[in-house]
């Protein structure tokens, strides 16, 4: 039995918690504020954000510095505002040896980094190659219920990685590992855009074939811009991008998609965001993603359109126009030169 | 105005008509059934396949010769099975210079030939590269529809290719372009496997989770194969790979979803075929696969697993645990070698 504490008791958290217990590990389960804490201990459910009984194994903690004692792991599972202030609450406090493993998605605006980028600048006395990130296709309410899932974790530090394989894999949730932190984390966090436009595609009132051809080119602009900032193209074929990609663009549940599908309907971003009344992870992916392109030179005309109908106030006919009528194309030559260029 | 024969009025055949109708050709649609013919010249539609009114310039033929007679190009969209018969049947009266591209997937049993390799064999003095595939995630009744969609050809031979692009590509049906015959024709193919396998698992009432892996980890298998027969790994990144199996996987129209759903549930092949009460390509799919993964020596964990499920009685929920509990996995050390054998 092995002690790991889990830092935020959102869906995903409190799911990857009783992955851990039911792996027969002793979990902290931190919560920011106390009376969710205390009612996970008394109660032990957190119906809030799953019905599901927890296992006994699970005990949760307000305070921080008790939560992460004498742990071996700590996993990161806060939403993407507010990496920097837990990452920070965490100085001098993180046990000898103890992996970091982190599995919120988003890119930072303005800075542009990732969220591992942002632990990592936030705890600088802590071996940035050993912070793994672990993401895939994974509904939370579907890995509570034991139904299989599949996800990655990524880490520079290989003994890490297997570390974290290993703390969580088990016969209903499978870990593979990969190398590349970087395509494995921009996949995660740039799938919310093709999500975006999967929903306002759907909004518009066209069909599967239109999705998929989103989607799909989607899924091609991303894996350049990826490959432009050195992330390896195949991540994108992977359990993070792909996979993730169809979860995302094919469940009515997620937020992107609803917040994309009133956009397709004809609605206004301000009246979209304040009928969600929550932060739509993928407008502000949208905003960073251009900039990157547009730094890195990167053509990404499905992000550009979706750019344009957020902030520009274009109308998502012009925009479905405008990609349909693009110069013809070879469908994989951008991507072949980008691997050639990786490779070497 | 450019004359073109389509062979063939099912739903597939009739859509493409319409989308080469409304570029201005004047299309020639041949169908086997004389009956059938007619009543599309008199009444302007083909009701028993799609629920439109076709275009004035759509002329129905039962005589083959004078369906392709002084045609630039002739497009094929007969099922699988009848390639070999309609291929031959053109023998002496295939126009010079005409252009043949073809829109059916499968792998024939037996001979795992792919369908160009058919048309080529069955008409040796037609140049086999000049032979175009037309492949992507399409289904007939939104092309009809004229919802957006994008596909891809692939031929050899680049002009052929420019051809039939110019022929089909207009501001709602977006045509790519690849060399890659092979690995179009084979994504195309393939695909039905991982769809008979996301309907088992939504049979077993599994979720989204377990069918992302199911969807991903099935690419990456086929990417596999595909890769140790010469196609190009992105291929199966395209529109005629991931595009077309995101279709396939996620609508309950698909023939090879509802027959693995029922497997899923528990029904045996034999009946789950008598109810189908049609051919399910993916059944003869899985038999080719296996076949060509053994004579490669390719892992395909997934193809085999429905392989075990279809022909050898192993219960779905074996199958389901035979994949969690494989060996621990790195994602894309396998993806990566193969590219390498591939580039070298």
């Amino acid at each position: 039995m092995k002690k790991v504490a889990v830092l935020g008791a959102g869906s995903w958290g409190t799911a990857l918690s009783i992955v851990l217990a039911e792996n027969g590990h002793d979990v902290r389960l931190w919560s920011h504020r106390a009376e969710q804490a205390e009612e996970i201990n008394k109660t032990k459910r957190n119906d809030r954000y799953l019905d599901v009984t927890l296992p006994d194994q699970i005990t949760a903690f307000y305070n921080l510095k008790e939560a992460v004692q004498d742990v071996e792991a700590i996993v990161i599972v806060v939403p993407a505002k507010a990496i920097r202030e837990v990452a920070r609450s965490l100085t001098g406090i993180i046990p000898e040896h103890a992996t970091i493993i982190h599995a919120t998605k988003g890119i930072e605006p303005i800075t542009l980094m990732r969220v591992s980028e942002m632990i990592a600048e936030e705890l600088p006395e802590y071996p940035a190659d050993n912070i793994v990130v672990l993401s895939g296709p994974s509904h939370a309410e579907e890995v509570a219920l034991r139904h299989p899932t599949t996800v990655t974790v990524a880490a520079k530090n290989a003994d890490k990685n297997k570390h974290a394989q290993n703390l969580f894999n088990s016969d209903t949730f499978r870990v593979y590992t990969s190398q590349d932190v970087l395509g494995i984390e921009l996949g995660g966090a740039l799938k919310n855009i093709i999500a975006l436009g999967a929903g306002i595609s759907d909004g518009l009132g066209f069909g599967d074939n239109a999705k998929a051809a989103l989607i799909t080119r989607g899924l091609a602009e991303i894996t350049r811009l990826g490959t432009s900032l050195g992330a390896n193209p195949f991540s994108f074929l992977g359990l993070s991008g792909v996979g993730d990609l169809i979860v995302t663009c094919t469940s009515v549940h997620s937020r992107n998609w609803r917040a994309g599908n009133l956009l397709g309907k004809g609605h206004e971003l301000e009246a979209v965001l304040e009928e969600m009344g929550m932060v739509v992870e993928g407008v502000r992916t949208v905003k960073a993603a251009q900039q990157i392109a547009e730094k890195q030179d990167v053509e990404m005309p499905i992000t550009t359109g979706i750019y344009q109908i957020l902030f520009e106030g274009k109308k998502p006919e012009e925009v479905v126009n405008q990609l349909m009528n693009r110069d013809k194309r070879e469908e994989l030559a951008e991507l072949e030169i980008l691997l050639k260029e990786h490779d070497s």
